[in-house]
């Protein structure tokens, strides 16, 4: 069976950065958006909306009550959506099965559950994250305050918890879901992942 | 500066066994009871007495409110406590200025911060705990039911928890404490000591 790594991350914590410097340390391959991309591609909706659905709004999901009765407030959508979750399945598993990997997010730790991959959840206290996410932003050019940074913390790792105990019934960040939790406040990144790397080999 | 790493832990999740072997693994120096035993020698307190209030019975602190004013249950019992806690971080900084070490509970994590020492959190899910401390205690020759070790294992966690927050002011458990939380479930301790051991190499 493949070694698969799946990364859970608070936004800011430096987990994407973690994921595929790991795979690179380990030659395994790394998917993260490649996942949306292919889910796209299978089902013919945009990446735009596979992202939306997957990563902001699941609110379509929930059924509305009206007068006693279950009615739903688009079943076009929530269709769209039971699709694409379906398929977020079938491709994860398909990628499990291909190579040894690294997998960042996309409730990739449950789902491949029968796969019995090494589950990683990276985290990091709040002053990090808003550090990590402000230099990032304003090397990349943008025009950020700190103020929109904690706004982004807050609504990001929400919608993230809210998917995943949807998706999954578990409680996001949960240690007990996790084989670890890495903790990067004031950490560098790249000089961690040779140490985590050395774990699997 | 010395290396210091501090192991937090469930009661049945292995984390003794895993600061032991570490420490043998990598030649630190290894504490435990050692600190139990220091502080009685120097307090010329019995080991029983002192390891009860710093693991059992912290009730002592807590000021009771009588008719709107503040008696303590045993002035004599707060002060030796107070005693005990303040030979405790003597201890336990002595114990972190002399070499390598790992120190196993004691709140070495929060007493030795300004040691910058790396926290590890060992955790596991109950069955694996109630397992692990059934094999251990059958093996010992103890007559013992499982009854009785899931009672053991929610009065000493809560003990835990209670102390650690009494004397942190901090949440035992709470991820954001430690830079490293280690499931223990269905996992043989000895079998990833090298792999932890490595990170430190």
């Amino acid at each position: 069976m493949n070694k698969i790594i799946t990364i859970s991350r608070e936004f800011g914590s430096g987990g994407r950065e973690l994921g595929r410097r790991l795979a690179e340390y380990l030659g395994y391959a790394y998917y993260d958006k490649e996942v949306i991309s292919e889910i796209a591609k299978n089902t013919s909706l945009s990446e735009q909306y596979v992202q939306q659905v997957t990563e902001k709004n699941q609110s379509l999901l929930y059924p509305i009550t009206v007068a006693q009765t279950f009615c739903y407030y688009d079943m076009y959508a929530v269709h769209q959506t039971q699709k694409i979750f379906s398929e977020q399945e079938k491709v994860l598993k398909q990628m499990a099965e291909k190579s040894n990997c690294v997998i960042v997010g996309r409730c990739a730790d449950y789902i491949l559950k029968d796969y019995n991959p090494f589950k990683i959840f990276v985290y990091s206290d709040k002053q990090s994250k808003i550090k990590r996410c402000f230099n990032k932003r304003a090397k990349d050019g943008e025009d950020i305050t700190e103020k929109k940074i904690k706004k982004f913390l807050k609504n990001i790792d929400k919608g993230r918890s809210r998917f995943y105990s949807l998706y999954t019934g578990q409680t996001w960040g949960d240690k007990l879901n996790y084989d670890m939790c890495i903790n990067t406040s004031n950490v560098v990144i790249k000089d961690i992942v040779p140490h985590i790397g050395d774990i699997f080999k």
